[in-house]
Order: structure tokens, then sequence, then C-alpha cells
């Protein structure tokens, strides 16, 4: 059964090896194309390589502490490590196919669409195949080295979340300080056009976006999908005995399956419609996964049962996508209403901005109670936990279109920084824009599951510490419920602030240069990017610390000194409002662009008017909230359930 | 027992009316003062009238439901009527004395500041000592007819809830409406000083202040004060007999007479420094009423464990409010910071105060925390109930300080616009200054004694409801926990957009006027504030009905087609987001508020520098947040759990 689950994964990397050595392949002739590649190349390995060695401290520290401190067993330890250097590489090699893919995407588009759309999926498929590969890897080579002891996972799905953390943080804090000097001094007072290479922040600009985009991204589902699978397999035996065991590995290695199809058929479609490519392979891989869900079931005694709870996850999956573009695309009611209301000034456009992402909670949150109830119903807490699997489970798909997003975009700075004509760049704009319908996706899928992940971790949780009820009625629950509704609160101010301090920053260091050397705006002498990047790296790595530390200990702490019941009220109340914040945080934010988007298309005004001014601020307060607190949220709720699922034995 | 609270409320309501005789007895003899005060008070009770009217239906439709349809007794029917009846008795009475008072503030001004706070003082009072006096005449009424039935008592808190809906919500609605028309288009587009006169919405805009801060604050506090006494009674006989429900109507009796003490006290001290005066007639109240906890407990076998409680609830009250202070108050460090940031722009200006906002959850929730930790552990869920009390008995004092705010705002208006001499309006700023501390005062103890009465209510009905244990496992419990954080999201854009909408309304027909008639702005012509106090009003009660309707039909719902496992989670989410959503958003507007006031003082640049215009975008996004949609979800959390505990026989 494990077994299935690692040829699987052996496929799927194989298959990123192979999407890798046709994305080299791809030849980069412009020479200026390959010297602003390169630099943010460099920019973006050279910060995973710090980041990695300070986790690589961090990570040892924590293993010794589970296995010498807590006592957790030199199994747990050694998984633990096993998750975070795997997940570690993974983001590694996803990164490097991503700084590879773009500039040999912004190269192909002047060959046209069709080529320039393959390159940059090619580079994006990497990070979601290796997701997967090495997630898969992971689970079923640890279960195959501990037969029978599927707690073991358990240390390697924290190990996965610690990288998660710190990437997904700090990789947040990278983009937005980056983003928000380089818009704030270049665009605003020195008037230059986005993705001017006379703006000293811009390669660390484009680097955010491989950081946060895809790394960060790519942690983030990377601990998900590792984290729902360990919660069904910890789950499934009190279910369905080892037959229920085997039914969870079966239905991964399926996804899996499903996802290198999915991800075969969009390379292969050769369609100029770049949209209706990635939507047919994600839809594609979803009908696979369900037709693979009820095969399998049909093995079992309930199988109907995991089939529906399956069922209902997928639904939920798509549906909280859909949901997302409704209140962050252009074409809805939604943004309209806040693009006219910029016109009345950037106060009502904030406003406007705000009550769209709180009422863009609504539904989803409708859609995952529902799904939890009828999860729950077919086959319990395992439900739930099978829940989040069939949402998860085609992660490879989900994430090669996410990580696409960010490679058009980088192709697009390229090829305007490298000068190239009209045409192409109208090829890397279409790419572009079909990128950010897919991050707003993505970004609801990313809650939905992490909401799903924590819920089944959750659940896991109470197995582990042997709570049969966790009564609201409990003062010491009540009280936990409160102090974890305030955690995501406390979490998102620590990394806006974060994110502002690092913007202060890079504001100084733009303005500086734009001061001592007049040459850089006459376009004649060449910035110091290498210093603004270095700002970005080292904001991010410093100022993730104090968010992670609340991350972690908070529950621990809660655990070890208020005892199970307020923790489980804890992780219950911050799980809640977490995810109402993270949505809220997410479509407001991208509602606010693309109200701005729209703005700048025409609607009401046009560039330069009053309202355009009133949107950009709307943007720029959305930035650190779509692309930071938001998704940072998704690792809080996730990794305070894993905290506690590993230190429920001791409580 | 119930006879010492009647004997109580007769001397408070005596009090009240000793003070508004008072209020008549002082002269306005300047005739523009008469003038434009008498405007101000024909707005403010034109306002009531028409909405009372319309509650008025509303209510008889409700306690027809109640009798005939959910078979609820006519008891409990009547006993809704006189809530409803006496909470609005309790607003017309104090917003009368308030739009009294305002003029005669403004007229004392004249000959210092000792007469000046004592017209103010005075107006304000009524409110408080009517809020109490008739809420607990209400309640030892309703039990004095229906002796050892508290359970009738719900049916009388209901109806104050009511009331208080539609009070907070449309008064919130009416008082941002005015104030944003009357900024954006006075202030900004005009150029005309704040309380200027020509400015046609500046009427409606001092009527506001009345209807939103005296009579909905009061609504809002006339509820937490009921709410939190009927389940204290309701809770106390199983805790401890007869016994504990004689030493809730003592202790509710003592807190009466401690408010009296203290209003009497703050009204002779005559003191120049009304900040001082303020902060000892509350601090002597607390004094009193934690001396009478002690006595009282001393009769009770339990005596010491009562008292514990009380005094948890005290205590949690005075530090939510001074911690409010910390976060708002311009001598503090997070005001400063975001003044600071407004110099970058109104987009970091927005971030910081946003996570301003976030931050500022965190102390006040771990306070309320432990003290619902220390009631449990004193006292069971009747402990709980208990903190309410503590915290709400001298609410009578509370409220008072509270609706000075609003009277000294007006009299500063009033002598802006009737001319007065510079001396004159300097008394009336420094009395408005010190309304604004304990506004902001005022605020987070309105907050945190709807948490406590929320949670003291959802005790009382998970005891109606037979619920003995509230398990988060139970899927139907965990999606009620997540559909119920979502609901004070839903609420907050309901009411931001109704906002939005009516200030919309508000600037066309301001723009109108000052277009059509440019005698206005010359000097020469008076504007129609009749036709600004008309719009206001007219948006006011359209625009709170589909909240209304959010806040009574979603628990009616989720009850009696999901069952009572459903709603309890239901409330409990709606509890934990709607205390850290309404903390965040008071919190950000009172700080965005005061970095604007601070900028105004010379911090970072002083008025009509880019600064000040980031400051004024950061106030106008936080005035909806902090006076509409935050202490609207006071009202949303409460009334859930009143309505949950009425249905509870029926599920």
């Amino acid at each position: 059964m494990e077994i299935s689950l690692l040829l699987a994964a052996a496929a799927a990397i194989a298959f990123a090896l192979l999407q890798r050595m046709d994305i080299q392949r791809m030849p980069v002739e412009d020479a200026r194309i390959r010297e602003i590649g390169g630099s943010i190349r460099e920019g973006a390995m050279a910060y995973l390589r710090r980041q990695y060695a300070v986790l690589a401290v961090f990570v040892v520290v924590v293993a010794g502490i589970l296995w010498l401190l807590l006592g957790l067993g030199r199994a747990a330890a050694l998984a633990f490590l096993a998750g975070a250097v795997l997940s570690a590489v993974a983001g590694f090699c996803g990164m490097r196919a991503a700084v590879s893919a773009n500039m040999r995407t912004a190269q192909a588009a002047g060959q046209g669409l069709a080529p320039a759309f393959r390159a940059a999926f090619c580079g994006g498929s990497v990070m979601g195949l290796m997701v997967v590969g090495l997630g898969a890897l992971g689970i079923g080579g640890v279960y195959l080295l501990n037969p029978g002891h599927p707690e073991v996972l358990t240390g390697f799905s924290l190990g996965a979340s610690s990288i998660a953390l710190f990437c997904r943080v700090g990789g947040g804090i990278y983009t937005k300080a980056a983003d928000v000097g380089a818009d704030l001094v270049g665009k605003v007072e020195a008037g230059i056009p986005e993705d001017d290479p006379r703006n000293p922040a811009v390669i660390a600009d484009n680097v955010g976006d491989n950081v946060g985009d895809v790394a960060g991204m790519g942690s983030d589902l990377f601990e998900s999908y590792v984290g729902c699978l360990v919660s069904a397999l910890l789950l499934s035996v009190a279910w369905g005995g080892e037959e229920a065991l085997a039914y969870v590995f079966g239905l991964a290695a399926a996804g899996i399956l499903a996802s290198v199809f999915g991800i075969f058929l969009v390379k292969t479609i050769r369609s100029e419609d770049a949209q209706l490519s990635l939507n047919t392979g994600t839809y594609l891989s979803a009908i696979l996964l369900v037709g693979a869900a009820f095969f399998l079931g049909g093995l079992l005694a309930e199988g109907l049962r995991t089939f529906a709870a399956v069922v209902s996850g997928i639904a939920a999956g798509l549906l909280v996508g859909r949901l997302t573009e409704h209140y962050t695309s252009h074409r809805y009611r939604a943004v309209k209403e806040i693009a006219s209301a910029c016109g009345t000034g950037a106060a009502t456009g904030i406003l406007s901005g705000l009550s769209c992402g709180m009422l863009s909670t609504v539904w989803p949150v409708l859609v995952l109670a529902e799904a939890i109830l009828a999860a729950y119903h077919f086959c319990g807490a395992f439900g739930i936990a099978l829940a989040a699997v069939g949402m998860l489970a085609t992660v490879g798909m989900v994430v090669s279109v996410d990580a696409y997003g960010p490679v058009a975009d980088n192709a697009g700075g390229i090829a305007e920084m490298s000068g190239q004509p009209a045409e192409v760049r109208a090829v890397t704009d279409h790419l572009d824009a079909v990128g950010n319908t897919t991050a707003a996706i993505g970004k609801g899928f990313s809650i939905g599951s992490a909401a799903l992940t924590a819920l089944a971790l959750f659940a896991s949780y109470a197995g582990a510490a042997g709570l049969t009820a966790i009564n609201i009625l409990d003062p010491r629950v009540m009280a936990g419920l409160l102090a974890g509704g305030m955690l995501p609160f406390l979490f998102s101010a620590l990394t806006i602030s974060s994110v502002s301090r690092a913007a202060n920053r890079m504001i100084d260091e733009v303005r500086r240069q734009l001061r001592e050397f007049p040459g850089i705006l006459a376009g004649s002498q060449r910035p110091d990017y290498a210093r603004c990047v270095d700002i970005s790296t080292q904001a991010a790595i410093r100022e993730m610390a104090l968010p992670g530390m609340v991350a972690i200990l908070s529950p621990a702490a809660v655990g070890l000194f208020f005892g199970k019941e307020a923790l489980a009220g804890l992780l219950a109340g911050a799980t809640v409002t977490g995810v109402l914040l993270a949505i809220m945080m997410a479509n407001a934010g991208g509602a606010w662009d693309n109200a701005k988007k729209s703005i700048e298309e025409g609607a009401g005004g046009g560039k330069g008017s009053q309202a355009h001014k009133a949107a950009v601020i709307g943007d720029t307060v959305g930035d650190p909230l779509k692309d930071t607190a938001g998704p940072s949220i998704n690792i809080l709720i996730k990794l305070m359930s894993m905290v506690a699922l590993v230190i429920a034995p001791l409580l």
C-alpha cells in the first residue's frame, strides 16, 4: 500500500526532472534577458541559501528538543528532519526551475503565445510535481521504515510545517517589502513605470515574486498536503482498520497520477488559450481523482461512504476557488463597486474594499461548514481528513498552475526591463493576466485546504490527547477559544508591521540611490540592485522570527500550563478566526488590486485620475494583507494543530 | 429582595428627575445658541419619534409571535413589551436631557469651565440614571409580578435587545452618514471648517452625536445591564438557591446606589479638572460596589466565592477600559506610530492603524479570558454572570460619563456655529477633548461588558436547552462555530456599506445645496438643514432592517433547522470573532482619529500637510468602523444569545 504511493511519487519526481530538462533545453539568446534573468536567479537563490542556513540550525535544535527533551523517540526526530529537508528540497528545486523558466518565457514570447505559455507552465510544474513527489516520498518512506506506526509521521509533518512557517512568512515579508518599496518611491515619487530597470528595487521585486509566490506558496501546500495525509492515516485505522489505511495510500497515489496526467495534458494541448488549457488540466485531474476514489472505494466494505467524503472535499475545493474569483475578478460587481467608490476618494475606496473582504467570507465559510457536516456524516472524524485529502490529492496540478503565475509575471518584468518590442510584451502581459486570475483562485484554495487540514489535525489531536469531548461550557475551553481567536489578529499585526518596517528600509535605500547617483534616473548609470536584494533578504530573515515563535510557542505554552482542554479551545478559536481573517484579507487585497487594474484600463478615469490615485492606495494597503498576513495565517492554524498533535502524548 | 432593587431604581429615577430639573433651570440667554440648539433638538427628537413609530409595529408583531406562534406565555410576551417600552423611554428621556444640556453648556461656557462642565455632566447623567433606573424597575417589577419565575425575565431582556439593535445600528448609521457627508463635502471640497453653519449637513452631524452616542450607546448598555442581571438571576438558583437570587438583587441595588453617589460627587466637587472629577466618580462608585459586594457576600454561605467572582468582573471592566486608552490615546506609542506612518502616505497610515487595531485585541482578550477562568473557578457558570454584573452594576455612572462626551461635543459645535468668542470655544474644546478620552474608554467597556453578558447568556442558553456539554468535536458544533464566526464579518460588511450608501446620499444633497444656492457659502443664505436631517433619518431607518434581520433570524433559523448543538456553536463562534472584530475596529478607529488630532496639533506637519491629508483618510475609514460596525457587533452577540435563550424551550 505505501508502495503504491512511493511508485507514484517516483513517477512525479521523474516527470519533474523531465520538465526541468525541457526548460534547460530552451534557448536564451538575448543577452539582456540573460543578464536580468541571471540577476533575479542569483537574488532568489541567495535568499534561499541564507534562509536555509538559518533554518538548518533551527531544525536541528528542534529535532534535538523533540528527541531528548520531549522524549518522542529517535524515529520521530529523524522523520522531523526528513520532513524539513524534503520540504526545503522541494522549494529549492521548484524555485530554481521557476527562475530558469522566467527568462525563457520572455525569450519564447518572441515566437508567440503558445511557446511562451509552454515555457512558463513548464517552470511552474516543477514546483507542483516536487511538492507531491517529495511529500509522498517522505510519507511513504517513513511509513515503510516504521510500518504500523503512523504516529511517527507526525514528526515528518511537523518538519514540513517548520519550513513552511519560515518560507511563507519570510517569503511574504520579502516580496511585499520589495514591492511596496519599489512602488512608493519608483512609481509614486520618481514617476517611473513598473518594472523599469532604473528602479533600484526592481530586481528585488522580481525576486520577491519567486520567493513568496513560488517557494512560499509551495511550502504552504506541501505542509497542507502532508498534514492532511498524515491526519487521514492517523484516523483511518480507528475507522476502518488496515483497509482504510490502504485506501488513503491508494487515493494519494491516484491523486499524484491524476496530477501528472493533468500537467501532461496542459503541456501537450498547445492551445492559444492559456486560461482554457489550465482549466482543462485542473478539471481533468479532479475528474480522474473522482473516478479513482470511486474505484478504490469499491474495494472497501464502506466504499460509498468514503467516496462521498472525498467528493465533498473535492467539490468544496473547486467551489471555494470559484467563489474567490467572484469577489476579486473585475468582471463581477464587487470589484466594480470598489472602483466606483474610489471615485469619491481613498477613504471610500478602502471602506468598500474592507466591506467586500468581509462579505466574501460568507459563502466560502458556509461551503466549508457544509463539507464538514457531509464528510463527518459519512465517515466521522476520518471523513474530515478524507475531505481534506480529496481537496489536496491533486495539489500537484494546483501548485503547477499557481507557480505558473509568478513565472509569467517575472517574464513580463524581464521583457520590460530588457526592452523587448511591444508585441513581445503583449504576449507576456496576456500570460500575466491569466496568472492573476489563477493566483486569486489559488489563494482561496490554499485557505480552504488549510482550514480542512487544520480541522483534520485538530481531530487527530483530540484523539491523541484522549479527548472524547471538547466542551465549550468548560471555562478552560471557553477561555482558550477567546485567546486562540486572538492569535490570528496578533499574527497579522506582527506580519503587517514587519512588512512596514522592511518596506521603510527599502524606501530609504531606493531614495538614497536615486539621490546620490543622479545618473540612475537619467539611464546612464546602473543602480545597485544587489543592495536592495540584500535589504529584503535580511529583513525577511530577521522579521520572521517573532511571528514564528508565536505560532510555535503559544500552543506549547497553553498546552503545558493550562492543560489539553485549554489547548483544544485555543486551536478551535485560532482556526475559526484564522480562516475568516485569511479569506477577508486575501479577497480584500485581490479586489483592491483588480479595482486598480480596471481603473487603469479606463473604468472611472484611467491612469493618473483621482480615482486611480485612490485605487493605488487601496492596492498598497491590500498588498501585505493578501500576500503576507493572509497566507501566513494558513501556516499558523496548521502549525498550531501540528504542534498540539506532537505534544499531545505529554499532556 | 426584588423590593430592594425597586427602591434603588426609584431613587435613581428620582435623582434623574432632579437632574433634569436642574438642567431646565439653567438659562439660555443667547438667541443664536437657542436657535441652533433648538434645531438640533428638533432633529434628534424627530428621528427618535420616527424610529420608535417603526419599532412600535415591529415590537407588537414580535410580541404576537412570541405569544401566539411560539407559545411562550402571556407573561413573557408582556415582559417583552415592557422591556422594549422601558428601553425606549430611557433613550427618549436621556436624549431629551442631552439636547437640552448641550446649549446650556455652550451658554455656561461663558462663565468658565466649572459651570460648563456641570451642565454637560448633568445632561449626560440623566441617560445614565434612566438606564439603570428603568432597567432595574423593569426587572424588579416583572419579578414582583411573576415571583419564582425568573425565566419570564428573558422576555423583558429580549424586548430591551430589540430596541438596542435598532437604536445602536440605526444610530450608528445616522451619525456616520451625516459626519462623513459633512466632512467630505464641507471640509475637503468646499474648504470650510468643522461645525461651520454654512455646511448644510452640520445640524444633522450634531444630531447624529446624540442619536448615536447618547441614545444608541444608552440602549446598548441598557441591554447589557438587563441581560447580565437576567442571566445571573437565571443561573443563581441552581448555584445557591434563593439566597443567591437575593444576592444578585442586592448587588444590583447596591450598584445603583453606588452610581447615584458617584454622580452626586462629580456634580458637587466643582473642580476645574473635568477629567479628574469624572475619574473620581467612576472609581468611587467601583469602590463602593466592591464594599457592598463584600458586605452582601457576608450574608451568604459561600460569600467569599461570590465576592471574588464579582471583583474579577469589576477589575476586568476597569482594565479593559484602561487598555483601550493605551492604544487610542495620543500619549502612547501606538498613535504616535500611526501619525508618523501617515508621513509616508495614506496607505502606510492605514496599514499602521489596522495593525494597531489587531494588536490591541491581545490584552483585552487575555483579561477577559482570565476573568472568565477566575469567575468560573469561584462560582461556575453563575460566576461568569456575576462577573458581568460586577462590571455592569455601576453602569449608571459609566453611561453618565459616556453621555457627557456628546453633550460637550455638541456644545462645542453650538458655540462655533453661534459665533461665540474664542475663550468660550476654548472651554468647550477642553470639555470636548476630555469627552474623547472618556468615549474611547467607554467603547472598550461596552465591548468587554457585551462579551461577558453574551457569555453569561450563552451559559443560560445551554442550561435552558438542556445542554450539559457543547462538544466541538461534534460536527454540528464545529460547523456552527465556523458559521457563527462569520456572522460578525457579514454584519460589519452590511453596516459599513449602509453607511457608505447613506453618506453618498448626504454628499449628493450637500453638493446640490451648495451648487444651487451660492448664497450659502457666501454666508448670506441659510442652508436647508432639515433636508439633511431628513436624509440621515430615512437612511438610518431603512438601512437598519437588513442587519437587524440577520441578527434575529440567523440564530432562530440555525436552532430550528440544525438543532441546539449547532446553535450553541453558532453563538460561541459569533461571540469570539465578534469581540475581536469589535475591539479591533473600535481601537483602529480611535487611533486614527487621535493620530489625525495629534498631527493637527503640530506633530509631523500640522493641518494641510501631506501627513494630515493621509490622516484624514485614516480617520474617515475609521469612523464607520468605530462608531457603526464595532458597536453594532456588541448588540449582535448579545441579541443572538438572547434569541437563543428565548427559543431554547422549543428546540
